[in-house]
């Protein structure tokens, strides 16, 4: 609605029912109140932290607010934790696995935020609709090609200088594969949202994130397990 | 601006030099143009993916475009590598640590997220101010607080009756001290970047995120190296 006064310029617009008889209009003030709310509201969703007004004063309610959010990261983070636990025979192996579990961890989350957020920019002002997201997810992935690939030789040299050929290889994979199906979920999830017709931008912070953290340890160590058990 | 137009409902508001001459006026569609773009804009930096554009084709321009915010993520990172990778004797005494990175670190990351986007989103409306800076710095920690209490108690609980009470003594100490430290960062920062007048929402992906990381895990892999040691 908001892009239609944006595009055609108009101060006010009419509105109708079914047999067209005019019931009332909207004026431009009103566009700028919901755009003022909507704006917010879409990065409060991203932050995981809706609805909040930074007038509220009481301490607990604003605890509260913030908590189901924390509790997703929590919850799912503590799955991740078990599932590396169970790489423990890996890790006892090559204890310098745990020191790139960071850098695993960050970069598919920083490319899936990239990926969702372009994505649910473009929902919002209506430069992207569902009937594009085949070509979106393959524009996505090939973008992600280009950058995965520069990591991945970045981060083989400076392994291969800090430690062997074979654990840089063990990264410069993994990083590969982390970073491509992080951008994936990334442009997927806001629009298997929006196809379900849930807000896009709740779909960003809490639930890609933490769905990356644990798919980005799971390919990690499973690449790790497998590389070094054939002892590249 | 808009929160003027907004907030009297205005539709054009006089511009005039210094010596109270008219020389022009701006009208709400402008306003409504530069609310759409502002509100984009603040996502975008969030994700750490500015000025792009949803219909831009150049697969080559998009992953350039997206490239510097990853390579702030990859060094920041890199530099928790090297940490984690001094902190081998420690790992190597309880290797149980390593599988609790993750959830120390998307902890504080969360928190920071939540606090970062509630301090930039206030200060983009004007119901935040650089006076404000103390009052919502303590306002933030006693958030925190709380949260941080909540979970340091149910990770005591899950901990002691996965492992042992020494090593959920560990995390729960850990991960109060991270989740309140990450507030701080989280609504420090983009008020540090309001002062320096430097867009506050430049600070919040990139920056914060991997700030937070970093000493996360620093935090965490001191706190259990000093118990660890000490035998608790």
């Amino acid at each position: 609605m908001a892009n239609i006064f944006s595009k055609y310029d108009l101060v006010s617009m009419p509105v109708v029912d079914q047999e067209n008889h005019l019931i009332g209009r909207i004026t431009i003030d009103d566009v700028v109140d919901v755009l003022e709310e909507e704006g917010s509201e879409d990065m409060a969703y991203i932050a995981g932290a809706p609805d909040e007004e930074i007038t509220e004063d009481s301490i607990f309610k604003l605890a509260r607010a913030r908590l189901p959010w924390l509790l997703v990261a929590f919850m799912g983070e503590l799955l991740a934790a078990f599932i590396l636990n169970q790489f423990d025979v890996t890790l006892q192996q090559k204890l310098m696995i745990a020191s790139f579990i960071p850098i695993i961890m960050a970069m598919g989350g920083s490319t899936a935020q990239q990926a969702s957020v372009i994505v649910i920019r473009g929902l919002a002002t209506g430069d992207l609709s569902l009937r594009d997201t085949g070509p979106r997810l393959l524009k996505e992935f090939r973008i992600s090609l280009l950058n995965s690939l520069f990591f991945a030789i970045v981060l083989f040299l400076i392994v291969y200088l800090w430690d062997s050929a074979y654990f840089a290889t063990i990264l410069a994979v993994s990083i590969f594969v982390v970073i491509n199906n992080a951008a994936i979920i990334g442009a997927l999830v806001p629009l298997t949202f929006k196809r379900l017709k849930i807000d896009p931008a709740l779909a960003a912070a809490p639930f890609i994130s933490t769905t990356n953290d644990i798919l980005g340890i799971l390919i990690y160590l499973t690449i790790s397990t497998l590389l070094l058990s054939h002892g590249i």
